[in-house]
């Protein structure tokens, strides 16, 4: 077999078979391989006329098929399936060859892998992919890891698959070395979440306080998506909501058992802050949403529990009340932002990834589910200053949450009252009101550490640590 | 050397120190190792005449003073210490014997020390040991996991020198197999982050809110104290708020660099959650909390931030708002700590430890930094119905809360008009309400995931996995 394949894609369930059908509609000549070697039969049987397809029955063969270097795209389950794969074909590359992970793995995991294939010469390129299904077909945004010479030969062939952003850009950038494109992945996910969360309380809000129906309410979303929530999440939102389930004629949403399920990318996500230390609340209460969700026997025990009986909203109230919903979910929306990029700048001065936050932001401008107007304004913001400590930190949208945020503590005023759960929404504002505030009440919970375990303290007036013999006579020691 | 020695101590700061005292000043003979053994000789200087002392310079003479079986306490930092420790000792010791880690060991680890231990036929007894150095001087809380057999020659000996409750009861039990001690240390520890964020917020509040000074509100917990929030934590807050900083005359609260640290529990703890599925969203919001105080950079850049210009209070609203807050304090607490045994109870499944919940709030009653009058209340609750699936479920709980809530609801929409962050705060309302809602946004969670990825959905009024063609003619099929 003569090697003719530009790239090779391993793993051809559906998110494989996308990205193989892109890249040779891009023109690409594509290996394809697959465990069971019925699904490579089917894709080149069914797709075959979208290009040049090179099928193969074994890793050998599949190998033999890739031009030098190799570039191998592996698209199977995250976890134990990648390092199946990679033992399995690492044996058959040489130096200079890559294997692409395009799996939503750990980015921990992809640093050891490519720890251990740099040791024999062979890139290994983590890289997260997002646009679900579609995306992978006609566009994803990608976030490629691993050394820059992979980049050199891999990015023009991403950069053509890839997504563009409206002004032409492809959505594709080398993020930095190693795990850097899967640990972007995740935060994506995490911001996924948190954006999800806040639209479904906005959502709520809409239908329990301001009495509107799902079909009203996916008016209203269409509306917002016209503005500067123009986003995927927005647009389909509205989809979904105005969808009316065929069996019962009531609207969609009514019918779902709410019951939110997760895959793990958030759960990572959160937890990996917490090691970093980077405060991501409003993503933590999305995944902590989902898991109450899940509780039914929990949610069923707690139907009895009492809450308020607030009074009902007049039209012109409920109108008003639309239009500040619309201003809290923006400002939350950028504090959930914010906490993301927190934790991408902590992640990559942790690992010495010298990620460029402005290009993740302008990558995520299209084909990714996140993808939105507003990262216009993130990219904007990071490039004209590349030191930016925090997206609030940015004239441009601290001025607009200083003109949302009356309506803001209105909305989740009126949230408490009428006891809608909000967590998201709450914990955003929670946020940025620690950040202002010129005093946090840490400093009593220093106090009660060093009282009850003699932790000590730092003083504001003077340098040092402090000790104060609080069992004793009360006095301070240098400690 | 003979072997006269009942319990062996090695690893003399702090907290092994006094364990040791508190062994001897109970009547038994302890045997003392240290790696340095400058500090082994300094314990039996100033503290020989509290009781029976062995002070060895050598592992080998170590082991050998001790009766057998042999119990073996070590109090190292843990991590790689507590491992080498284990590698010096474990050759010595014989099938029987027992080791006894009193550190704070992530409960992973002691899992595995266990397991590896157990096929030696050693006991590893992981053990929460919760009070700080006076605790373990005095009577701590004691939370010992392992086996059944190390209980029965341990457990008497841990009865005598632990804290009592006021009933007489001693404060420690068999919590489970293997790494169960040190998890529900774990989750003590992560309640206790809660219970000080909260006591935070609710010091903000009276300080930013009701206008008091700290010594004032050092009176408003000093009168808490004597109610149903009774504790360590509400006593020892108290006196931290009311000591007066003796170099510049002001309140020792307004000298504390308000920049909390930390030391790993909570943050384990939310982990750990996240991967139960449980949601700790106080606990999470605590651990938060400290790291926003710790980002002097991102403070600082966030003081020109916009915030609201709240109305200054009358002294009798001030007054009335004061005990508003105790209410939301006690629901908030009640809130925190269901979300905490919650965590236990999924702990135990997940394991198999099958942890007596009612116990452990038992043996919490004293000596440890959450020790409180309510624990009582929650021994009560898990006695009288063993399977309750949440505290919220209590029906002495729910009423509390009950009568409760209206007060809970104005002082978080009061925080938010004021523009007081009081995010733990936030979060337990919002879990409460999430719980209660007879409907949750996760549907429209469910139907954007289904739209996007093909997630699929369940369906409210028939069994089965179903998804809608959202690119096609969205009809239904089963997927």
């Amino acid at each position: 077999m003569s090697s003719t394949a530009q790239i090779g894609v391993t793993g051809l369930a559906v998110m494989g078979r996308n990205l193989a059908r892109n890249f040779a509609r891009n023109g690409y000549t594509v290996a394809l391989h697959n465990r069971t070697n019925a699904r490579t039969r089917a894709l080149v049987e069914e797709f075959g006329d979208e290009g040049n397809f090179v099928a193969t029955e074994s890793a050998e063969d599949f190998v033999a098929a890739l031009e030098r270097p190799r570039r191998l795209v592996v698209m199977v389950k995250a976890g134990e399936p990648t390092d199946a794969v990679i033992a399995e074909f690492a044996p058959l590359l040489e130096p200079g060859d890559m294997i692409i992970d395009g799996g939503n793995a750990h980015f921990a995991d992809t640093r050891r892998r490519e720890k251990e294939l740099r040791e024999r010469g062979i890139h290994f390129v983590g890289t997260g992919v997002s646009g679900g299904e579609e995306g992978a077909l006609n566009g994803p945004s990608i976030m490629p890891g691993g050394s820059p010479e992979s980049y050199d030969s891999l990015g023009p062939m991403l950069e053509k698959i890839s997504a563009k952003a409206k002004n032409g850009d492809p959505c594709v950038t080398h993020i930095g070395p190693d795990g850097a494109g899967h640990y972007v992945k995740m935060v994506h996910n995490g911001i996924e979440y948190a954006d999800m969360q806040l639209i479904g309380e906005a959502y709520q809000l809409l239908r329990d306080v301001a009495g509107r129906s799902p079909a009203e309410i996916a008016e209203i979303f269409r509306t917002w998506n016209t503005g500067r929530l123009d986003s995927y999440l927005i647009e389909i939102t509205a989809e979904v909501l105005a969808h009316t389930d065929a069996d019962t004629g009531k609207p969609f949403v009514d019918i779902v058992l709410d019951q939110a399920e997760q895959k793990g990318t958030g759960r990572w996500t959160v937890q990996i802050a917490l090691d970093l230390g980077v405060p991501v609340s409003g993503i933590a209460e999305a995944v902590f949403a989902r898991a109450v969700s899940g509780h039914a026997g929990l949610r069923e025990a707690s139907q009895h529990l009492a809450g308020p009986s607030p009074r009902a909203m007049g039209e012109d109230e409920a109108a008003a009340f639309a239009d500040r919903v619309e201003q809290a979910l923006y400002a939350s929306k950028v504090v959930s932002y914010t906490q993301g990029f927190h934790q991408i700048a902590a992640g990559s001065e942790q690992y010495e990834w010298n990620i460029d936050l402005g290009k993740v932001a302008a990558i995520w401008r299209g084909g990714c589910i996140i993808r939105a107007a507003f990262l216009d304004r993130i990219t904007q913001a990071y490039e004209a200053q590349p030191g930016l400590v925090s997206l609030l930190a940015d004239k441009g949208f601290a001025e607009e949450i200083a003109a949302a945020q009356d309506d803001w503590r209105t909305v989740l005023t009126t949230a408490v009252t009428h006891g809608v759960p909000t967590p998201a929404l709450a914990a955003t504002l929670a946020y940025y009101d620690s950040l202002r505030a010129p005093r946090l009440p840490a400093a009593l919970t220093q106090g009660q550490r060093d009282y009850f375990g003699a932790h000590t303290y730092h003083r504001t007036d003077r340098d040092g640590t402090f000790h104060t013999l609080w069992g004793g006579d009360r006095t301070e020691i240098d400690a």
